[in-house]
């Protein structure tokens, strides 16, 4: 029925059953001089615009709303379309709507752009107050900490004090954790998805190389690219490299083997020739025109410095020993950025402070993003989960 | 005893028991016009020179002669020292030498950069004949089959009509594949380390990404940056993004972990700062002062066109029907670049044609760089391997 409709030109997709239908990115200003958002790095920020979008109602009891908290790449465009032209809907469309895992008849459900991002929410690409040009490098290096204090404000700001649910994959997981730690009394639960109390090694040494993707592009500049033409080639490497990280082999293999884009032989040149090399190629073309170099460059730093356990200073254990929430870890089998043994890690601490935490291990071959894809046990799962903690 | 000899400055390692001394690299030209060598591309390439090593001597019958065929950045300086003030030894010493598994007073070693190399073997660096100035991007594409066909003319030129054994690791290795493949009646035994049978959709991924980050480097120009600077920030990227494939994240994960370069507390800026970091800027840095960026993408180009069974045209059974050697195979475990499924589907295809093969798959944490480190266990079956083979 649904390619039915979608063959049908009269068909509207925001007008389709489970769709939010049209919705509006709004913006929330705060931390106006002087009283700028403190940071991790104890520098101040402000103002601070976050870009961000609701779906469904607030209840009478403030008590059904639900955080989301997106990856690098992410938007608060969550779900619904932001005008009738669109072609897709947002990031997390299948997850979000009347009937759906964040059902809108029940929750009220938020997402906003984070802090450095380059969706509508302050970032270095913004224009700053002191110089009346971007940032640029002169934006303050940004944490995981950094950005949850931020949504805070913006929580607030909608008159919640407690949320029902904070969610997020990879590194939305990260502020997911991050949001039950330094917030305990604000979060009722949290998910965490395909995520890690710590970025790994490996991790830390895929960001550093896209960074430098990036940094080596000539028009990069600096960070002082604004207003000329951007570092596009090194911001479409360093995506095409973590693209690779976002997949797995065995999902490589499947999609696209060894097969070649053109007929059977080789050309003996340096062009692309395998049909792998073309979907890198596509996945950084795509990506040049939807994100700012310099914001990649604030993110991925960001992700790198995420360690709940300040750098050992204490056990994961110890860090977690406050939280107050109820926990869904879920972790894909073949994800190897942010493998199962670190949710598991997860797990075990809140474990240790006697948390109420459920855990699964799906089994999937797509790697990383699996928590983007449709995935009907992660669905199932949700929806319980959310449904429990609203019950109780 | 041997900490206490190298404390003496009179310690001369190269006459340190199990060190073949001091060896010279050699010369061997062949492929004159119009005799040039045919290429799997149906171009030609002549003249040729190779550059190798021999170490031991080959024995009255001819029969104890061991090739030694090396990885991507490898060369023909497999052990020993080439001068006095050299610091370090041949890229395989330990495993080279008086007493060790591929015993000099027992094998006759030969070692040779491969075409398409830039430490002394013919490639895009060379002088193109037809023009006067180096080739660029005018040198052929090249194969892992070309590469043997040059290997071949060196060893009868050596005088050697049946290798007693053709040894390679991850890229050395598809090359003595391809031997035992090509040539079965030149092969007594082939001993195929941390390898495959055609390069996964995953490595060709990252060879990509490796090549775009040379070709996205000002100074590339179109590869004809000969005489003067060269690509050297992409090329070092390119290392880089390699390097981390060639590890686990468990070896990173024991060797860095989340350490911080200086101190304890975040820098809040982008230079490196955890020494994950550092050590891969390492490792671009010295990479580049003895690399051709032009041989690093003739090199991977090479390895993402192998594949035994022709793009799936035969199994990879029917692909080595002709195989007339014996055959040690050995993965490590931790290997998520060549994983031990990849050397499994060899020794499955070489078991369906009765061949006689010997498969372990070693415990290491090391990742894919373990087949060049010290490995006792692999130290010991080689050695034995070679033994089995000289006697028969």
């Amino acid at each position: 029925m649904g390619k039915a409709k979608k063959k049908d030109k009269h068909f509207k997709p925001w007008q389709a059953p489970g769709s939010v239908g049209l919705v509006e990115t709004r913006s929330f200003r705060f931390g106006e001089p002087p009283d700028e958002m403190p940071l991790d790095s104890g520098l101040k920020l402000g103002p601070i615009t976050l870009a961000y979008e609701t779906y469904g109602k607030l209840n009478a009891e403030r008590g059904n709303a639900v955080l989301i908290c997106h990856a690098l790449s992410g938007d608060a465009h969550a779900a619904g379309y932001n005008s009738p032209t669109d072609r897709k809907p947002g990031w997390w469309d299948y997850m979000i709507g009347p009937g759906k895992p964040f059902d809108t008849e029940k929750y009220f459900v938020i997402c906003s752009n984070i802090i450095g991002g380059c969706k509508g929410s302050t970032g270095p690409w913004s224009v700053n107050p002191r110089t009346g040009a971007p940032y640029g490098l002169e934006f303050p290096v940004l944490t995981i900490g950094d950005m949850a204090r931020a949504q805070r404000e913006l929580v607030a700001h909608l008159g919640i004090t407690r949320l029902l649910n904070v969610v997020g994959g990879s590194m939305g997981g990260m502020q997911a954790l991050q949001w039950a730690m330094a917030y305990p009394e604000s979060v009722a639960s949290a998910t965490l998805i395909a995520s890690a109390a710590k970025l790994s090694a490996q991790g830390i040494a895929f960001d550093a190389v896209g960074r430098r993707a990036i940094m080596m592009d000539p028009a990069w500049k600096n960070g002082q690219y604004y207003g000329g033409p951007g570092p596009d080639p090194g911001l479409a490497l360093a995506r095409m490299t973590a693209h690779i990280t976002y997949l797995s082999e065995e999902s490589l293999h499947q999609k696209f083997g060894r097969r070649l884009q053109n007929g059977e032989r080789f050309g003996y040149s340096f062009t692309n020739e395998f049909q792998v090399e073309s979907y890198l190629d596509h996945q950084g073309e795509v990506f040049i025109r939807r994100f700012d170099a310099n914001s990649y460059l604030y993110i991925t730093k960001a992700m790198d410095y995420f360690d709940l356990t300040q750098g050992g200073a204490m056990t994961l254990a110890q860090a977690l020993s406050g939280v107050n929430s109820r926990f869904l870890v879920i972790s894909f089998s073949s994800d190897w950025l942010y493998p199962p043994e670190e949710s598991k890690e997860i797990v075990r601490a809140l474990k240790m402070n006697s948390a109420d935490v459920a855990y699964c291990e799906i089994k999937s071959d797509l790697g990383h993003d699996s928590f983007l894809l449709p995935c009907p046990l992660q669905e199932q799962m949700i929806t319980n989960f959310l449904a429990a903690n609203l019950k109780s």
